[in-house]
């Protein structure tokens, strides 16, 4: 078979060998408790403290500005819910966009139930905030405002600069969280120049290990942990950290921000070579990712197409895409960040997201577009028993 | 230097080497994202389903059962508090011990502040629950006892069969949690037989790798998740599951329990070997741990030393133990289980826990008892000026 061409970064990427060496290198040798008093103790804190630090230089941060959690769920979930779990008098409305992942829509969802005043920001046709929106929405009671940098499905950035200054203008004291999964090692963050109050990180979105992410909290930012116990994490995330992933997380962070610019060009070009292919090739092709969106994301829609049937059919060509986003365990709904679009149903259906990696090449790009070409004749729906 | 003497396996243990392999293995070939709908995240899907087997198979529980987490401490908070929210007309009144691991300790103390009445049940001298006091303490408020199985400290084993039976007789539907952390491949569980409705087990503990943990919830126990997301793990758990975490937890489950009987023998024998040297050759020490105790672990007190001040000497003999717990992040406090148990502050203050896992040998008792030896006369507080 044909060599494997992975295009479903933004669903997981493959960790780098050096991560998975350096993963293998800890688990073996440095393989203490970092809460115990002896030198294998130190030694496994040490290496904490060691990922920590890349991480915090990755943002121009404190080293003590970073905490380690299982995943970016988890770090979303504490910083929403663990902001506004210590600071119940900060106010009890709280904003959000219409276009989230779910690890931050569903805990505003919960939150809704638990007495907060949400509103969930629309987007305009190109899946962006609509800003004006937020200036207008918030009020004396507005506590936090969430907002994801990089949209997971369409690759739309959002105005976060813009948000910050806003939320500041009315009130310094709202709290801005950025869900950065897809944009953390994409793009270079200061969230001390960008006003953003915490900020959320995956590893293995970036080549790292799976079940390893991390926040950003500015000092000043109280919070209050979800899960509790031994008081790691500077009292904020207790269990016994997860030493290999951590160091793992760390290396891929080093490698990743060597070459942040380079790899963002590289899958520019991957992108516009396949978005061009692809209006020239496949003629009625829809674009759903907007102008200026990610260099790591293109989401196109192919009319008269079941997404899904066309991702089978790509992956018996060792091609791997993704329907809409597939994070959230396979629901079968219609996408809620193109529906928030105005993209009408039958576009929905048919949207398919290539997602790149430094890996990618222009060779996949060119076996893609040839394996779509020979793929959407056998599967296009024939509606009305017409062509 | 001499061979390395690890005896402090209850605060982390050193991977199997087949566990490193096959999580390298995984890293490197099974990294897909289990929620994508293409092979890559067929076979990741698969690979965490063939784990969640083999834990479901080592308690003679479903596969339905199990859910996997980011390691014991969230699985206890998942546990306690997940039912809770989950159950919130069942009742306000709910009890644990007062030597519970932090992770269900400050669960409580948390809920404390929630509106919840907790009860903290004592311990007697050999750190075992007052069985009694739960039996009269259990009102028509009771939700929920959670009781850990084995102490982390002392290795005092539960009586968690009577307490199971005592719950069931007064009132069946009061759930029993038992957080197994210290038991699981240890000694046979068999929850259904026992009378455990949730269970939370870790990996780590096991020679698998840190940052997973498992929770078995009885099929009709209904959780409310403490993250929410992507509807990971049948909904109650949302995140990118940990793929290869998850299968090396799993390849250490199947590696332990080959051998659990065999293990306990042989760290028994280790056990019983350095407690009778202690006895004989260091005339005042103090064996903390009750007849009856797990194999895996000696709690012995040395008094008018400081049990940090023996363990930092016997760290320059390569000889790694621990004072009290080592999960609670490095506090300066005196151990809340020795405390429970009526023993003496200075006392307290003397106390090492041995722990034992599978690659310990004789040797490595004889070289500790002599390093012992060699230390403690350099060591002991003269107090009051004399001897």
């Amino acid at each position: 078979m044909d060599r494997e061409i992975y295009l479903d970064n933004s669903a997981t990427t493959k960790p780098y060998d050096e991560v998975i060496e350096f993963v293998n290198h800890i688990s073996s040798n440095v393989y203490g408790n970092p809460s115990s008093l002896h030198i294998k103790g130190i030694e496994a804190e040490r290496m904490v403290k060691n990922a920590r630090g890349i991480i915090a230089k990755s943002l121009g941060v404190s080293r003590d500005e970073i905490y380690f959690t299982s995943g970016g769920t988890e770090a979303n979930n504490l910083a929403v819910a663990g902001y506004l779990y210590a600071n119940p008098r900060k106010g009890k409305h709280i904003m959000t966009t219409k276009i989230e992942h779910p690890s931050v829509m569903e805990v505003f969802n919960n939150l809704s139930q638990c007495g907060y005043d949400v509103d969930f920001i629309d987007v305009d046709k190109n899946g962006v905030v609509l800003v004006d929106d937020i200036r207008e929405k918030i009020n004396e009671e507005t506590a936090l405002i969430s907002v994801i940098y990089i949209n997971n499905e369409t690759g739309a950035v959002q105005p976060i600069n813009e948000i910050a200054k806003i939320k500041n203008s009315i009130n310094r004291d709202i709290v801005l969280h950025v869900d950065a999964v897809q944009a953390y090692g994409k793009i270079k963050i200061a969230p001390q120049k960008e006003g953003i109050d915490i900020l959320t990180m995956s590893s293995h979105k970036i080549h790292g290990p799976k079940g390893v992410g991390a926040l950003y909290a500015k000092r000043d930012i109280k919070l209050k942990p979800i899960i509790f116990g031994g008081g790691q994490e500077s009292q904020l995330r207790s269990g016994t950290e997860n030493v290999s992933g951590i160091c793992g997380f760390g290396a891929a962070v080093d490698i990743t921000f060597r070459s942040i610019e380079e790899s963002a060009v590289h899958c520019e070009n991957l992108k516009n070579m396949l978005l061009d292919m692809l209006k020239k090739e496949v003629e009625d092709a829809v674009i759903i990712s907007p102008e200026g969106s990610s260099p790591y994301i293109l989401n196109v829609s192919f009319p008269n197409v079941r997404a899904e049937v066309l991702l089978h059919h790509l992956e018996t060509k060792n091609i791997f895409v993704s329907t809409g986003a597939a994070c959230s365990s396979r629901k079968q709904v219609l996408s809620h960040v193109l529906r928030a679009m105005g993209i009408k149903p039958e576009i929905i259906e048919g949207a398919i997201r290539f997602s790149f990696s430094a890996f990618n090449t222009q060779e996949d790009i060119i076996r893609t577009v040839e394996a779509i070409k020979d793929i959407l004749p056998k599967i296009r729906i024939k509606r009305g028993g017409r062509r």
